[in-house]
């Protein structure tokens, strides 16, 4: 796989809010050119190689449908007002409508309009991609105000043909073979937490991730409409991720300010769970931990019983629970860029936590090592001396047996991992901690 | 083993108390005619096989003693009333007693009366089956109004004899020779709760399994004098047990309306013990779980550590407990046959929900398989669509790996597991699960 | 080794009070007369075997000091006045001084002095074992009296030689080769409860155990400078010992009136912390469990990763938490020699509970032996009988299928190994109860 060459950036809300901005109007899904464009505009920021999967290949149990594009589509009243405008919003359209030219009665129409009443105000997002039909979704009070009588024309100008689905990855080596996968779905129109926050959280991500001077871990960014993308994706690469992978994470829904919410993989006694957990305990901002659950995003795939990666999620409003969700109200307004960056910052301290753990072992076996002698302890037993560093050292350099890595260690004390991390320089420079 | 043939019965609280006004007034013990006649009655609702074990067996470290019977027992006082009629309430004698005609003191009487001075209206119930002695038990109102001089006459027209000890039991074969063990006792003279609530409710737990119309495992159905009874049976087939038994319950003290209460075998982690708890966790009813003790009946036996078999219990108002225990107040009045059908009912639950258990394996374990061909999936995103039912289909593919049963794949969704049954059955048909 | 003999003694508060007020006087160092001195009174109620090792010897990553030792100690103010005298209290002088004698601004003065704010009458203890350096340890309210003009002489009679550090030992040996460690330091000039509680606690508990008529396990009392002592002895036998201690404790900070604390050794489900948690829940007084941490005495040795003993403490007033502890003020009047004792009767019933811990083995293990034939059962079930009791047996008998020992046995029923010590006894005579 050869890299797209991009600059290095800083990731600030900013960068992050200019792409958002470049990104939002495009009407993606899961096949076509509105995807295809994302993709080119997030390879700005992120240098993702495509890979295109023609129409009709088997993918496991699955196949990739006709790929869909479309033009435009409206409604026209029997007063000759032009409704559900995807020009306006691209959400009116059922995805993956058929092409449709038709005047149609209201009460035919009614079969195919979309709406929730619940939410009034909002055009819910639909989609039909394996079963043919056409449709538009339009708020509850719209829908209300239509006349019952009269005639509708109804005009889907799209395509469904011979094509490919498309879906994005980029590579970061590192000093080990053995990988962290940072993956993300791109399929859904203009939606913000449910949607576009996990491409610019991942962009970010790997901005930070590139910028790191030494990588212990090979990184695996991928990018892939959900579900058909994702199987795709593991149709030709997961035998070998499944020898490879360490830890993974979905990006989603991680762009609001809602509270950190960390949903298991389901291993749930395994790296990806335990450096998430500590990492989130040391961060003094409230966080909830869930269960693994199959009501969510393409941890599905990854965790289906023959792959079963230890892939977990950390999100802020999760999907189904927030209104919002799946709605024309899943909008800009609805996230925040600040909120994106601290995400990123979080899910980089996961990384800088799995590159610092290791199984350390202690070349001094036998009784404590005299730190004295090495300047690694101070000279008297004065009270000013900070008790506190000094046991740190004293409680690494015991529990470094080889045998249990460092965030149990770390846990066992109650402390951050990285409390240890410059104790862990000096002993490995005294050659009295080494890597087992 | 022959069967004995019965007919088919529905099982109502009218059947149940029909036989229970047959068993009560019955004179049982260890051995005797009284526990024969009992049996007969139950073989017209249970078809059990009947064994007997003569007198002075060596049955594993016991010893079947002499077969007991009696004809009557009273006292004539100093005023030549007669008292303690053993035909009025056959609690008045000492269980086991020798036969004995004689006259004596009242001071030499005393040391032959049992009473409880705590429920002065009680006649309690005694035995003496490995020491020969003779005696009244009797209230301790009518106790205290007993004449201190003069003397009694006190006649118990008893034998002990050679003879035998008698047990029933009955095997429901399956598709398999697994089996499932209910086990319960005959041997208590006329108390309710903690005598015929057992063999009542294993008769219509009997009834229903019967018409189960497949089977995979197979039911053993045990009714034996508690102790020396269930000794008697596993000296003969406990070693065969020992091989084939993966659950058991002991059915005790089941028949009042107190809440249920589950005790667990001493393998807390058995199939038996999780089935029990996942049952009563997702009816309705309040329940308290209690780990297992050697205060019981004959899951003492059962567990011993040679056998160790899971056998748990499903009690209501449990022995020692209540204060009617072992005493003429644990009569007709303090049980209730509505509640002893729910016991049948719940009991009939932990079978079902054995039967539907197993470890499933989804036949496409690469990814999720495409449900949408199958018709398993809605063919659009719907709000309208129910969550529940289809995340209840997700989740059960994608635990289904072979090595979780289906009580830990419902546990790790806190849902019964007769939620799945009708996905299964579907799954099944369409071939993507099997029993692993 | 020899054994020194002594004579039996009753252990009371007005024994170990005597032996306290010999020891407190001493001014004890990690090397030296002093610390001779204290080795050859407790030789008076514990047979210590000593051994001396040169100065100079390496000692695993260690290496044994210089020895040192002090004739007297002062500063002389400029008006004369003689303060910081070392006769008055031993703990004015910096523990290792090198030797002074000259004068002083006080500005150079001031670099020697230690003092702790919070604490304006307590003089601190401080040392310099392992970088030359000279000092003294004074009240803050006196320091803030010296007068910031004129010249002090200091004088420190010390010496600094070749010699050898002492360290001393005592092994009861038992049925079994596997051991049982107790280990205390011996180091700290006049201080209570941070030096002189472990040694009079060890010897109160030698006592005890070797006037045992029987021992199944053999015991290792170690007494030894903190630190530098204990790894010299552990460079000579910790191999061997590796191979034979079974389960050891720390005695320090144990004889004050605090509540006690039990902190266990690194591993957590040892016998070691099996057994103390089981005998301090059982005790009716409060206490408090804490896990191994760095920050204590010699665990941190004998814990390390190579030896890994399963040695824990039980400590009162904890090291670092009592404000007094390191200072003037952990004297004779914060400690207590009735608590003394009940530290003494606490540890000896972790012995006397290790001692009747076992794996017993039922040997009747298919259905439960019939104890009526070997007495052991009441003739009737008379509402009279302890059931508790009875029930203690059964469960006893029930359990004990060789694979769980004593303590586990117990806690399933919640109640304390010693009520099953004559139940024991009668058993194994009867020969239904084997050791395994």
């Amino acid at each position: 796989m050869e890299h797209v060459r991009i600059e290095k950036m800083k990731v600030t809300p900013q960068l992050i809010e200019e792409y958002f901005d470049k990104l939002w109007p495009i009407c993606r899904s899961i096949t076509g050119n509105g995807l295809r464009e994302s993709f080119r505009i997030l390879q700005q920021i992120i240098p993702l190689q495509l890979e295109e999967v023609p129409t009709g290949s088997k993918v496991l149990d699955w196949e990739i449908p006709k790929e869909w594009n479309i033009e435009d589509a409206y409604i026209i009243t029997p007063d000759g007002k032009k409704i559900c405008e995807f020009n306006i919003n691209n959400l009116h359209v059922l995805n993956y409508s058929i092409p449709v030219d038709k005047e149609v009665e209201f009460e035919e129409l009614e079969k195919h309009l979309y709406y929730i009443e619940s939410l009034p105000d909002a055009i819910p997002y639909m989609t039909s991609y394996y079963k043919e039909n056409w449709g538009f979704c339009i708020s509850h009070n719209q829908f209300k105000s239509l006349d019952k009588n009269g005639r509708y024309r109804v005009v889907i100008k799209s395509t469904l043909a011979q094509g490919s689905l498309t879906y994005g990855h980029v590579v970061l080596k590192g000093e080990s073979d053995r990988e962290i996968l940072l993956s993300t779905y791109l399929c859904h129109p203009s939606m913000a937490n449910n949607e576009l926050s996990g491409p610019l959280v991942m962009a970010g991500l790997y901005q930070k991730i590139a910028a790191l001077k030494k990588r212990k871990y090979t990184y695996r960014f991928v990018l892939a409409p959900e579900t058909i993308g994702v199987i795709a994706y593991l149709h030709k690469y997961g035998m070998y991720m499944k020898e490879q992978i360490d830890v993974g994470y979905v990006l989603t829904c991680c762009g609001d300010a809602g509270d950190f919410i960390y949903k298991m993989s389901k291993k749930e006694d395994s790296l990806t769970d335990r450096v998430a957990k500590h990492v989130l305990k040391h961060q003094e901002i409230p966080f909830k931990i869930i269960p693994f659950s199959v009501g969510g995003s393409d941890e599905r795939q990854y965790c289906s019983p023959g792959f079963n990666f230890p892939v977990g999620s950390l999100t802020r409003s999760i999907y189904h629970v927030y209104k919002e969700y799946h709605t024309s109200l899943d909008n800009k307004s609805f996230i925040s860029f600040d909120a994106m960056i601290k995400t990123i910052e979080t899910y980089f301290c996961f990384v800088k936590a799995l590159e610092l753990n290791a199984n350390y072992y202690n070349t001094i076996q036998f009784c404590e090592p005299q730190l004295g002698k090495r300047g690694l302890y101070p000279s008297s037993n004065s009270p000013d001396v900070n008790r506190k560093k000094i046991h740190d050292l004293m409680h690494l350099l015991s529990f470094s047996d080889g045998k249990h890595d460092l965030i149990e260690i770390a846990e066992k004390r109650n402390t951050s991992l990285f409390d240890f991390e410059e104790h862990i320089q000096h002993c490995v420079e005294k050659e009295i901690l080494k890597i087992q």
